[in-house]
């Protein structure tokens, strides 16, 4: 098949669109790809669509080959099975919602776990009836606080979901290695290489989750791996935890005379300066920094709460959302403080600290924080602090969070070295819902002794936009995108320069002649415009061949232009199409 | 390719569905083809996504063979561009409406005009940019007030919806042929028969209209047509219009005595028995009927108008709606004639309505109320008539407007004979929606004088979900579905039945044989299964050809099993793959 340039519907633009903030965005843009219709919402012109159909395919190829079975959910869905596994309110502002004219409740699925639970609910009821996979290719809706970077993260977007339901747990470890296989095949088929990190599995719930990262500079996620070949995104990684210590004999907690320390950095040079000991420098890992933050929980109530870390690290935020999820969480502010005047700033020690306390505020500390350890911490009185206040003797905790910041360096949990951390973006997750969502909506099925069991489901996603956006943004250079062979629009961009009857003639037989070996090409048949700006199309679309038919056609010579490489080849034309169709 | 009916996900039943209307619904459901989820909305199962799959394709090679671009909208699109062609508003409530996190609206797009239009202002900016036609195969959505008859009416639907663009009307023409002919083409492949007819535009404005007509009698449209080959729907039929007949010379117009003639049928016996005159027997074609309707406009207020047309005719309130678009319509109810104490209900008469009368009520005429003809109406007094009041001398109106019912019998207006009315199911309307898209958005190229002038546009819509529907209801019996063999989900359903080892081993190979061939198989492996269930699920999924593969296999022989003409043909093994081929 071959389509002439002078009839594709598409406008190369020479500058980059204003709210362009990375280079998939402006070139996919530029080379008339996509065009934004809302923010984070875009319309496909044809060279755009053409690349979104090859990525689909492959796609929709290896998840059958995985013994997946495709079928198509609305978008529009009603409101009832949200509300029973609680996403409805869960989601908060980030879920699409709508009202039909009979004011009933709807919502524009930003994912279909419910759909799928609720379908097979409807057709099946027997464990013979599983193993089943069930894919769809299908839009989506999120209603994004920051849609940004164009198709990265936008607001409706392409998705490939995938849905298990098994009988077993180990049949659902099953169909998740089925289905992680088939990822692996698809990210290599589509040249991306990935980092497959362990996940948290947020909003979803459920245990065994993988993300599988693509390492770009302009990637949302930061991930840790060590040489040992552990990998992780951050709100995953966990600590290694230190050993408890038994609490006879360890000092007493003893109060510091007053003094002006109003950071870590200050408290640790006065220990220091005051505090000498034969164990050595007094360090910040050793005092006990504790943070208010507010939660703002789904019911709308306000509560702080206080997080307990080593002092030689931040608090990282987003893994504090994790870790309180689905609350909204924030700094506390003054208000909070003025509030609670057990909480001294800048002095605020865990003695006050936890629901069981004079404050009642509840407190959760870092794995590190364990049991026997003596720490340097605020007395709660301006300028006082405390030394050797022991966990487990002189404050408790009402729990164990991940909220401290990972650092390079730090041991990975399973002894394979120190971390690394590095930028990535997700281009697939796969992960075990378990029993979830089936228990929610009541999926069960009669097991080999007639007794009901909950089906254990698990969920795989690859954002098929987000996957072309992410090509893109790895795959170009300062002229333009340049398409690996097997998603690009075209196999062949025949490019005709110049004023003479013979070049137009000879680019119609290699056109015709290419069509003949199966290639689709694209065909720059304009016949005003100069070769120049037609070479810069070329280099902005990124088809990865070009053939150039220019003032050698006459004596049957035509150049091939790779894209990749640059490197531009003079050619017989006869030879041109067993030289294009070999590659 | 072959798929195991052990595997496929699909479960037949047994039971019409509850909420099924019509034929399709019923057998799609009961088949496994589709599945509810909320009123109009439906799942896709595998056999119904495959069949989408083949119709989308047949459609989708013939609008590139008609020289149209596939591209790709949003479904989710902001108010601005439907605001500004009045469609917001217009829609009323069969637009679903919602708000993003920021309270911007949006809605979800019932049709594309806008967004087309406005990304073809984006790119193209010459009369050397046209003709381009654009098409897309995308998911609509319409708030249906009563989402009916499965797919033939949902809320959330696939169509394809095409555009074109031109510098001038000549070329809007060819533009429109070129897609009314490979609609043609399109319904051919699939098989279906259609009448194309004249269709009035409604809400697109616009004007030269047509629509393909599926003719069925669950469908929606009530359609004319002439043996000399006239079509148009009901509300596109136009009147002949009688001569206007010269004002000098016609008799006065005259009271008549009061006398209780509630009726037109009382009010012609009346005459005929107080008013005997040469020319013949009155009849009720030459009493003046003024019915009262109510019109809602879209600001909400309501106005109620008069309608004139011959006695022997009703309203057809379908086509007041037409006339009067967008406000809503409907009979007019004692409160409004409580308010108006110059209409006597049974006796209005025109003397007191139009917009320059005592009433001020404005007055509507069918065709047939030409200049000069005499009438006999209401006296607009209890159980008074006038005769001879003349149209243009006694009374006036505010303008002509098609609103009799339409009968058979009627002339047709290009004198082609009699027309008969039929039903039938719109799938696919073609028509010249001109400027009013381009007006409103500003959509203007420069010309060949290089004078701004505003683009033409076409739009060209099918329903794909509804033709899948419309191939069911028309390919049926009372077993289930018949596919024609282009749509069908596979090509052969092979049947194995029995207990006997050599029985499986003789399908398995015959299908790897078909496989071979390039046919699609769906193979029915099911062990534990009766011969009973086997046969009656394959003339409810409706395959086409069917082989039965049973306890003459040993022998080498199977059965081959036409699903529309019932014949059943036995064949050696080896040459049921040529015969299955070469159909």
């Amino acid at each position: 098949m071959s389509t002439r340039l002078s009839q594709l519907f598409v406008r190369t633009l020479r500058e980059d669109p204003s709210d362009a903030e990375v280079t998939s965005h402006r070139l996919l843009v530029r080379a008339g790809y996509i065009r934004r219709q809302a923010p984070g919402i875009f319309a496909w012109l044809p060279l755009g669509l053409r690349v979104k159909a090859k990525i689909e395919a492959i796609i929709r190829d290896e998840m059958t080959a995985a013994g997946a079975q495709e079928v198509h959910f609305p978008a529009l869905l009603p409101r009832e099975p949200y509300e029973a596994t609680g996403r409805w309110t869960e989601y908060g502002e980030g879920m699409f919602r709508l009202q039909d004219r009979k004011d009933t409740d709807y919502l524009l699925a930003p994912t279909h776990e419910e759909a799928f639970t609720l379908l097979v609910k409807d057709l099946y009821s027997s464990y013979k009836d599983l193993p089943l996979t069930l894919f769809q290719i299908q839009d989506k809706y999120r209603d994004e606080a920051r849609p940004r970077a164009g198709l990265l993260r936008g607001r409706e977007f392409t998705m490939k979901d995938a849905y298990s339901f098994d009988s077993s747990d180990a049949g659902l470890d099953a169909s998740y290695q089925l289905q992680r296989d088939a990822y692996e095949r698809i990210f290599a088929k589509l040249g991306l290489s990935y980092v497959i990190v362990k996940a948290d599995a947020g909003a979803m719930g459920g245990s065994k989750s993988e993300e599988f990262l693509h390492p770009m500079e302009a990637g949302e996620d930061t991930f840790v791996r060590s040489a040992g070949g552990y990998a992780a995104n951050v709100e995953a990684f966990t600590t290694i935890v230190p050993d408890e210590i038994a609490l006879e004999g360890l000092a007493e907690a003893t109060l510091l005379d007053p003094h002006d320390t109003p950071t870590i950095a200050t408290l640790v040079e006065h220990l220091n300066a005051t505090q000498p000991r034969d164990a050595g420098e007094w360090t910040a890992s050793e005092t006990l920094k504790n943070v208010i933050v507010a939660l703002t929980h789904l019911d709308g109530t306000r509560e702080i709460i206080a997080l307990g870390l080593p002092g030689d690290r931040d608090v990282d935020m987003k893994r504090v959302e994790v870790a309180f999820y689905p609350a909204e969480v924030e700094a506390a502010g003054e208000a909070d403080f003025a509030k609670n005047p057990l909480l001294v700033k800048g002095y605020i020690g865990p003695q006050v600290l936890g629901s069981e306390s004079e404050s009642g505020i509840r407190y959760y500390v870092d794995p590190r924080v364990v049991s026997g350890s003596s720490w340097v911490t605020g007395a709660n009185e301006d300028g006082v602090h405390v030394r050797d206040l022991v966990m487990g003797r002189d404050f408790a905790a009402d729990g164990v969070y991940e909220i401290a910041q990972v650092r390079e360096g730090d041991p990975a949990p399973d002894g394979s070295g120190p971390i690394e951390t590095a930028r990535g973006m997700e281009i697939g997750h796969v992960f075990q819902l378990g029993r979830k969502f089936a228990d929610a909506l009541g999926l069960k099925v009669l097991d080999e002794n007639g007794k009901q069991v909950t089906v254990t489901m698990g969920s795989y996603g690859i954002g098929v936009t987000r996957i072309l956006a992410v090509i893109a943004e790895s795959n170009n250079d300062d002229k333009g995108l340049i398409w690996p062979d097997n998603v690009a629009p075209f196999d062949v961009h025949v490019v005709a320069t110049g004023k003479d009857a013979v070049v137009y003639e000879v680019a119609e037989e290699l056109v015709s002649a290419l069509e003949g070996a199966r290639l689709d090409v694209l065909f720059d048949d304009r016949p005003k415009v100069s070769p120049g700006v037609k070479f810069g199309d070329a280099e902005l679309l990124g088809v990865p061949q070009i053939v150039v038919v220019g003032r050698s056609a006459g004596e049957g010579i035509v150049e091939l232009w790779d894209r990749r490489t640059g490197e531009r080849t003079p050619v017989p034309v006869a030879e041109a199409v067993a030289a294009l169709t070999t590659r």
